[in-house]
């Protein structure tokens, strides 16, 4: 690990992302001569992924910014109807863990990837790339969760294909599902609509999904389980857009957790996030077996949760109707936007102090998702 | 393999897709006892590929009929827009060969399926599964090659994934494509639709992909390097719909080549196909190697062509168009639509005897897409 990679406390994270300086005018892309191979933190969600996708796909594909490839892209036919699309492939170890599996991640993964630009997601596709040597009763217990977990959310699953490579070639069961929803009209959710001034709304405990895979793989064992959180978040999403129409952001914090979700917030609006350590709703376990491993909660995926970026006036609205919801019971206001430290993200301790939040440069826990 | 697999040369597969028979009322799935584990020609878009679909994908997924999970899946939004849905994972080995790679392949695979139901394609996701090691030179070149195929279709990249699993766990890289079109108004084109008395055209060669990439394999030099045929065929199938909009059936000849496409228009549209032997345009060098490795070409996948299933009448005008495309100019009527045999392909020989072409049962070429 270089040292210009891990130091600059965040700032390098924010240029990263002001694409229009560093691809003006260029159509051939700039090798990654740092990495002249592929490391397991270019598929963890942080600095060396959004690399991969500035160096390589978006010079590679012609995007005009790193929007373009996020995880939910809205798109319109008709010029009035707009449309969100979305991917994800799924390669979780191991392929079945306390509160869910790698088939109800499939759906929800991508489900909450499309709500998250405000999108009614409606149709998913899934496609398998197995090993060979799988036993079909596995293979038949993730099919199954697919399916509960669709008619769950509400969405149905109408496009598939299958294929099959060596044994050696693969692990079990990979799956991606795409999806596609329909954007109501009116609404404009997106991570560049953060405003100074704005609330910070987070609508439950952190960590518990990356924490549920590794007290799995590690062995740990706790007083209490540890449950992933894995669910769709559509239903929620729909209630708090009928109360407030005018959400500025919504982010579902995946891989890179927390931290990831409100530094891309910060950097695509060019304000800075304050929020409150104390303020943060963790599972004691959570807690417990974070400290165990030197984990940081903000950086460890969840799975059934979402940060909202909202205006002020419309914080008591959306909190009452998110404690209403089975997802949103422990929703709490966690901080808020500012215009000071333009695209960076800071935390206030409980002795008020303050620590700047980083975009995570790989991968704490690979194959989370 | 056990005698009812090999036998009843077709009946079976027919019956196989009378799903309405197989699953009535059906809420549970019948496991697959003769395959307790997941074999390379489950993969390979036959008759294993099809039980999967069958007897885990569907009960689980709660689809009504196999063709939900069809190449291509057609919705409606506002009750009369109508948008196609696709998705395709992409494994083929090796990454290069001649005539294309990976990435070209993972553009005009999902492209041709959009076609198939007579979409217009609009927007491609594209999802990586990498093995950690790739050289990241490698990934690079084969962006550049999804992003060149995607300009040549007139397809954006809109949406998109990378995840990393450990050396062993994957083979470089894995590519999944979802895709999204718009069907015009008034085309309605599905292998049902297929009626006595109309024709088959083939839109030029067969078995170029499969051959190109055998002959990388197994190391065969011919005279001629044989070259994939890999190519999107939209703008082809856009000027055939231009030029008689009322086409019945298209189907991209892939895994499981011409007989198995043929073998699923026969049995969606419970009619027989008659096709000759005689006119079936196949290069000199790919007939070559598939006598020296003892394939069939009817059963090597394809990756430019198209079957078209047309109406006599549609047949002068269609092959003027088709001939006029680069990617048609040996488009070549092959047989026709019959109200015997139903469900069943039979291809008279040069010497007048007729043989029945089966769907083949797993897969002849593994890993050729």
């Amino acid at each position: 690990m270089r040292d210009r990679e891990i130091d600059s406390a965040g700032f390098r994270s924010s240029d990263q992302t002001q694409s229009e300086i560093r691809f003006e005018g260029m159509s051939c892309p700039v090798p990654l001569q740092d990495y002249p191979h592929i490391l397991m933190g270019h598929g963890g969600g942080g600095k060396l992924s959004a690399e991969l996708i500035e160096h390589i796909f978006l010079p590679a594909f012609g995007c005009q910014s790193p929007e373009s490839l996020a995880d939910s892209t809205v798109f319109c036919i008709d010029d009035a109807r707009r449309l969100a699309f979305s991917t994800d492939s799924y390669v979780v170890q191991p392929l079945f863990f306390p509160g869910g599996s790698i088939g109800d991640l499939a759906v929800n993964g991508t489900v909450n990837d499309l709500c998250m630009s405000g999108a009614r997601p409606l149709h998913l596709s899934a496609a398998f790339i197995l090993e060979e040597g799988l036993p079909i009763t596995t293979l038949q217990q993730i099919a199954l969760q697919m399916g509960a977990t669709a008619r769950r959310a509400g969405v149905s699953i109408i496009a598939g294909d299958t294929k099959v490579v060596e044994r050696g070639r693969g692990d079990g069961c990979y799956i991606n599902t795409a999806g596609i929803g329909v954007v109501p009209a009116g609404v404009d959710i997106s991570p560049a609509r953060a405003r100074p001034g704005d609330v910070v709304i987070l609508s439950g405990t952190i960590g518990d999904h990356g924490m549920a895979i590794m007290s799995v793989r590690e062995g740990l064992e706790f007083e209490a389980q540890i449950q992933s959180d894995s669910a769709p978040l559509n239903s929620l999403v729909a209630q708090m857009i009928d109360a407030w129409p005018d959400i500025h952001v919504l982010r579902d914090p995946t891989r890179g957790g927390l931290a990831a979700s409100l530094n891309e917030i910060a950097a695509a609006s060019r304000c800075g996030i304050v929020i409150e350590d104390e303020r943060l709703p963790v599972n004691p376990s959570v807690q417990s077996a974070c400290e165990i491993l030197g984990l940081d909660p903000l950086l460890v995926a969840n799975e059934g949760k979402l940060v909202a970026i909202v205006p002020e006036a419309a914080v008591a609205d959306l909190m009452a109707v998110m404690h209403r919801h089975p997802l949103g019971a422990q929703a709490a206001v966690i901080g808020r936007v500012v215009a000071d430290h333009p695209g960076i993200v800071v935390a206030k301790t409980s002795i008020g102090a303050s620590r700047v939040i980083t975009i995570p440069i790989g991968e704490q826990l690979p194959r989370i998702c």
